[in-house]
């Protein structure tokens, strides 16, 4: 059985989703379609609006067939390091090829850019360290050393956000020797062929904007979702009284920040040059979370930065916690949210063959790793009603999802 | 100017204690009544109902010309080091006297019941440490200890709660060579002279479980408080919409233990004995404050003892940060919360002969205890609406209250 690898985050999951789905099937013509996908927390330093559980079935119900969870420490990353426990966990549990979304939607051109990336190198690095020192972000500073070795043309345009993951995607694949074949299928919305899917197709930022603000599902969002996910935000919503946002952690965090010393704060995962005494003093007079970011934010740490730091004090996740990830050769285990009967007989045939556990439940005796998934899910549902935090934390501690 | 000391929590300021006041002036014959206060966190380890800067008001307009702060390493004590840090800043601050309640009412007697003690003082040690040992909790051990060296006798019985707290003040006052006299006063609602006084006091327990359960004045409790007291209970709930109680701090300090390694745990004031890991397992069924010190309790760790323990979780409190106080000869310095005009002219005269400083504000750098007393006040006030947070806080860094 074929299997084809999807990395996503599904916050929530959207029409555009279920197009991405149905063409990498065609492209890559397989059986099996299998996605990793951040957590509790996602790579931009957000809470997923609902949790991986129901992420999980409404995924399923519309077309994935195995659901894998990137663990914790390559979630909340920067995008190579995103990339990089995408790539290896899809590698473990064996699919032939990985399909991302891409501005480009040229998958040759990506290969041709590794090559000529890879050349040029030592000069992208140097170009990058120095406008790095220079105070800009490291967004920013990769954008002007992909241009200044000649990616930013309009063949392989490397200042386009989907076209970095993509190209992320890719150097995981061929830098590690990986046996998996990159695909990558045109993302944006005139770029769809069929017009009648894109006027349902909106941007996952959008479609969260609507939900949080309005806190009801209106039916220009809901046009956009498909019915399976609607169902999950509705059921997920009577469950828990709440979709997650920033704004309901506030109190949490800043709590936790207004009784940490300066040096537990720099012990922090991302809390670099100084930066503990900026979250401190900023602190005193925050109101609100998307305020104090505002009154943190610099060119050098951008928005996306800045979340991400702050979803590791929220989960009180150390720099001492993460340092294992860099010794890794692979990731320590896959993790298996759900399956279809489908995904299921891929998996027995598979699991013979894999070189790491397959684990359902979270139990921690197989890699330190999953402790900070347990404190990521702790942090993440500690805003729930009291009486509530329990049941939706023994989700952690069932057999997978099977639809 | 002669100057009588009192200790106490004001938690609420209630009749009680202006009999107190009235009863120990006539006693002491002083002319300046001076209170050393817990702040926010009590030496029974439970939040303050309403703030100090309010309860110093009542108190202030009721008879106390000083109000003075026991610092938090102090206040959130066993007795023996909360009657430490309260005598040392009393005498510091320059009173003759110490005048507290007891169900004793007899001065001579405690004199008598310590020279007694120091003569047996090694039988008393020998039997707690073996009491101790055998699982009994501190209080129980003590007393105990107390009757075996006979000091449960009808003069002194120190298996009472306010005969044990007089002793320690006596103990800490005697054993330190203080130039202070000790007094007492008889407390207890059937030993008050007057009958129509007795009948508006009440315990400040009983005052405070009224408040917190009704969450409003009845005219039962409002007979058993001051006009001063209701006056700020009312200004305080209006501005900050609670009065304080664990059950507000349930979910902060739940997070907190949800996202803390057993190891971090570990290394808070007070978790001792492996008590680390009963807190992690017994948080993930705890659904209240008081059920999850219910799951907790055994015969060693009190009720109290456990509270204090949470607050110490609460305010990130780590044994570390609270080693230096045994190496204190005194209090580092005074801090002042409000005065009279009378008060205002004994301080000017007595701040030339101080050997500490008198501060207002807490400004951090006159000692590192006081970052331990800004955590205090930034979890106490972590439950108040976000946008009035930082209006109370900043009650801390103002000058002293004058009435």
């Amino acid at each position: 059985m074929k299997a084809c690898g999807l990395i996503v985050e599904y916050n929530p999951f959207h029409n555009g989703h279920v197009y991405h789905i149905q063409e990498a099937k065609k492209t890559s013509n397989a059986d099996c379609m299998i996605a990793v996908m951040s957590g509790s927390f996602l790579q931009r330093g957000e809470p997923a609006i609902i949790d991986k559980f129901y992420r999980t079935k409404a995924a399923i119900r519309a077309g994935i067939d195995i659901m894998l969870e990137l663990p914790y420490p390559f979630a909340v990353q920067s995008s190579d390091l995103f990339a990089k426990g995408s790539v290896q966990t899809l590698s473990e549990i064996g699919v032939s090829d990985i399909c991302f979304g891409s501005e480009s939607g040229n998958i040759s051109h990506f290969i041709t850019s590794y090559h000529a990336f890879k050349e040029k190198e030592s000069v992208f690095k140097e170009t990058l360290k120095k406008f790095l020192s220079q105070g800009e972000s490291f967004p920013e500073a990769s954008k002007i050393a992909y241009k200044e070795i000649g990616l930013s043309t309009s063949n392989m345009d490397l200042t386009q956000p989907n076209n970095i993951l993509g190209f992320s995607y890719v150097k995981a694949i061929l830098d590690n020797h990986l046996s998996i074949e990159p695909l990558t299928i045109k993302r944006s919305k005139s770029g769809y062929h069929d017009q009648s899917i894109t006027s349902s197709i909106a941007s996952a930022t959008s479609i969260r904007k609507q939900l949080l603000n309005s806190s009801e599902l209106s039916s220009s969002t809901t046009d956009t979702l498909p019915e399976e996910t609607i169902s999950q935000l509705k059921q997920y919503k009577k469950e828990s009284s709440i979709w997650h946002s920033w704004k309901d952690y506030f109190p949490l965090v800043h709590y936790r920040v207004m009784t940490m010393t300066t040096e537990e704060l720099a012990a922090i995962q991302g809390v670099d040059e100084g930066l503990e005494y900026r979250i401190k003093k900023t602190a005193k007079k925050a109101t609100s979370f998307n305020g104090w970011i505002e009154s943190i934010k610099t060119k050098r740490y951008t928005w996306t930065r800045l979340q991400r730091i702050f979803v590791h004090i929220l989960t009180n996740t150390r720099k001492r916690d993460m340092e294992f990830i860099h010794e890794l050769s692979s990731v320590p285990y896959v993790r298996l949210l759900g399956m279809t009967k489908k995904g299921q007989a891929f998996l027995n045939v598979r699991k013979k063959e894999m070189d790491v556990p397959i684990i359902s439940k979270l139990s921690l005796n197989v890699h330190p790793m999953l402790s900070l998934e347990e404190k990521a899910t702790n942090a993440y549902y500690s805003i729930l009603p009291n009486k509530d935090k329990l049941k939706f934390y023994n989700q952690e501690l069932h057999t997978p999802i099977m639809i």
